[in-house]
C-alpha cells in the first residue's frame, strides 16, 4: 500500500515482474483495493495472494510510533510474513523509515552490526559503481565503516558479479594523511583487514574506475544521492533551453531524459536491498511507476536466489572476528 | 610563476585584465622568464612592474617547508609585496596549498577566526549560490561553521549584490533534528544569530532556490566540488555518445562544453578570494588559461574595489561578540 502510485502502479508492476521470474507472489494491502486491481489482468498461470491489511505508514508520520498505532498497516503484516516464514523476501514501495523500523524490529540485525544500512549504483553514468552508506547512519565509527565495505562488496561480488571488488574510502585527497578524523581513523582499520582496500578516493572518483564500493557515512552519501537528483532535474531542463529551436524534439527529449537518468539510479531498477537485517527486504522508491516496482520485484528474486543474505552473515562473521582480535592486540600493546 | 601554463598564459592574462580595468600590475617571476613574454604585447599605456623572484613552490612541496627552503620563490615575494604595502592584493595561480600558507602567515588571520576559508559559487548550473568552505577545513565545530557563514553572506552581498543573503546548513534534512551532531550542534548557534538563517538545506537544493549561501565543511565541500568537476567530464562524453552522428557536430561540440561548465566554475572565473585573512588575496585554478587569469585578477580588482576586507573584518566582529556573548550566557545558566 505504500509509495505515491499504489496500488494501482505497485500491482501492475508486480504482475508485470512475476510474468518473467518464477516466483509466488504475496500482495500485501486492503483486500477490496488491491482485489480491484488484480482484477484488470489476466493472471491466469501466475502463483498470487491477496494478504490483508489495514491502513499504511505514511512518510510524515514517525515510523516506530505509527508501527504501535498500526499494527495491521502492510508494511508491518509484509515483514511478519518474512518472519514467519511464509515469504522469502519482503518488497516496499513505502516510507523508507517505516520499513527500516518494520525490518529491523521484527527480523533483527545480522550479529556485530549495530546499524543498517542502505548501498548500490546510485548514479547512471557509474552504474557499476557501489556507494554505502545512502541510508541513514549519520555518525559512523570506523567499525561501522568497515561492515558497511563488507556489505557493500558482498553484493558487488555476489550480486553484481564483480570480481574481488575495490573498496574505497571517500576522502579528499588519496595519501592517508588526507580525510578528517573518521576517514583517517578507519584507514589503518581498513588497510590491515583482509578486503580489497585501495584507499582514499575523491569526489571525481565516481567516474574514474578506481574502486567499485566506495564508503561514505550516510551524512556525505545521502547528500551525493539528492545533489546528484536535483543535478539531474536541472541538466535536463538546461539541455532544453540549450540546443537549437531547429533541433528534432524527440532528439532532444530522449537526451533530456537520458541526462536525467545520468545522475539517478535507472528508473527500471525501483529499489535496493536493505543490508544487515536477518531476511531479505527490498526497499523500494516511493516515486516508482510500474516498470520501477516490477525492477525492485526481479531484484527481491536475484537477491533471494543467489543466496546473498548467508554470504553477508559469514562475511560479516569474519570481519567481526578480524576487528575483535584487532582490538584485543591494540590493548595488549597497551599494557 | 605558479599555475600549469606559467607564465605565458599568466602574463597574457594578467594583460589582458589590465585592459579593461584601473589598476597597476605587478609581475613577480623570473625576470628573464617574464620579459621575455611581455616583450611579446604592445603594453604602451599600461602600467605594468616586474618583480623579480627566484623559483616556485609546487603542489607536490610541503607548502611550510618549502617557504622556508624558496624565500625568493614567486608566491612568497608577492606575499611580501601586499604585506608591506606595495601592492593592494595578491594573485597567485599556484599550489593551493602554498598560497594559503604564504597568506596565513604573512598577513595573518582576521581576528577571533581560526582558521581561514574558501567559498563562492562553485556550479555553473547554480552560478548564483555561494558554497563555504570548499577549502581544507575538515573537521569544523559549530564556531568555525559560523564564521563560514558570515565570510559567505558578506562576500554574496558585498561582492555579488545579493540583498539579505540566506544562509543554510547543508544536511540531509529540512528539520532541525535531521543532521549529523556537527550540523545539530550548529542548527541552534546559527538560528539565534543575527544572520538570515534558513534553516538546514538539502544536496537537491543547489537548485531549488532555497538559500544563497550553503555552509559545509571542508570534507564535505571537497568532495562535492570534485565529484562535480569529474561529472563535467563524464557528461560531456556521455552527450557526445547519446547523439547521432547525423547532427551537426560544432552543435554537439557546444552542448558538450556548456555541459561541462555547468558542473564547473566557469572558465572566465579563474579564481576565488581566501576568506578570513587579513589582506585581499585570489587564489587561481592552476588549470587556468588566459581567459581564467583575466578572470582572477579582475576579481581581485573589484574585491578590493568594494572594500570586502574591512566589511568582512567588521562582520566577523560583530558575530564574534554574539557567540562570546551566548557563550557567557550559557556558562551562567549552567551555575
Amino acid at each position: 500500500m505504500g509509495g505515491d502510485y499504489a496500488p494501482v502502479e505497485t500491482v501492475r508492476g508486480a504482475i508485470q515482474a512475476l510474468r518473467s521470474v518464477n516466483a509466488e507472489l504475496l500482495l500485501v494491502g486492503d483486500s477490496g483495493l488491491v482485489e480491484a486491481e488484480l482484477a484488470k489482468f489476466d493472471i491466469s498461470g501466475l502463483s498470487i495472494k491477496v494478504v490483508p491489511s489495514e491502513g499504511r505508514i505514511g512518510d510524515d508520520e514517525h515510523p516506530v510510533q505509527a508501527m504501535r498505532q498500526k499494527p495491521r498497516a502492510s508494511v508491518v503484516v509484509a515483514t511478519h510474513l518474512v518472519k514467519e516464514g511464509h515469504a522469502d523476501v519482503m518488497v516496499s514501495m513505502g516510507s523508507t523509515g517505516a520499513s527500516m523500523a518494520s525490518a529491523v524490529l521484527s527480523l533483527g540485525l545480522m550479529e556485530g552490526l549495530e546499524r543498517p544500512c542502505l548501498g548500490g549504483p546510485f548514479l547512471g553514468l557509474a552504474p557499476n559503481t557501489v556507494l554505502v552508506d545512502i541510508g541513514s547512519n549519520l555518525d559512523c565509527r570506523p567499525g561501522l565503516l568497515l561492515s558497511f565495505a563488507v556489505l557493500g562488496a558482498t553484493f558487488a561480488h555476489t550480486y553484481m558479479g564483480i570480481e574481488n571488488p575495490r573498496i574505497g574510502l571517500l576522502s579528499v585527497g588519496a595519501e592517508v594523511v588526507k580525510g578528517n578524523r573518521q576517514v583517517q581513523e578507519s584507514y589503518q582499520l581498513f588497510q590491515e583487514s583482509h578486503l580489497n582496500f585501495v584507499g582514499n578516493v575523491e569526489g571525481m572518483d565516481f567516474f574514474t574506475n578506481k574502486a567499485d564500493v566506495i564508503i561514505a557515512d550516510g551524512f556525505v552519501g545521502n547528500i551525493l544521492v539528492k545533489f546528484t537528483e536535483g543535478m539531474g532535474g536541472a541538466l535536463a531542463d538546461f539541455v532544453r533551453q540549450q540546443l537549437p529551436d531547429s533541433m528534432d524534439r524527440a532528439v532532444v527529449d530522449r537526451l533530456a531524459d537520458d541526462l536525467w537518468e545520468t545522475t539517478n539510479r535507472p528508473r527500471t531498477v525501483g529499489g535496493g536491498p536493505l543490508f544487515g537485517v536477518n531476511a531479505p527486504v527490498i526497499l523500494g522508491h516511493g516515486s516508482c511507476r510500474a516498470n520501477g516496482v516490477e525492477g525492485a520485484v526481479r531484484t527481491a528474486v536475484r537477491y533471494v536466489n543467489v543466496g546473498l543474505l548467508d554470504i553477508m552473515r559469514q562475511e560479516l562473521a569474519a570481519i567481526n572476528n578480524y576487528a575483535a582480535g584487532r582490538a584485543e592486540r591494540t590493548s595488549d600493546g597497551g599494557n
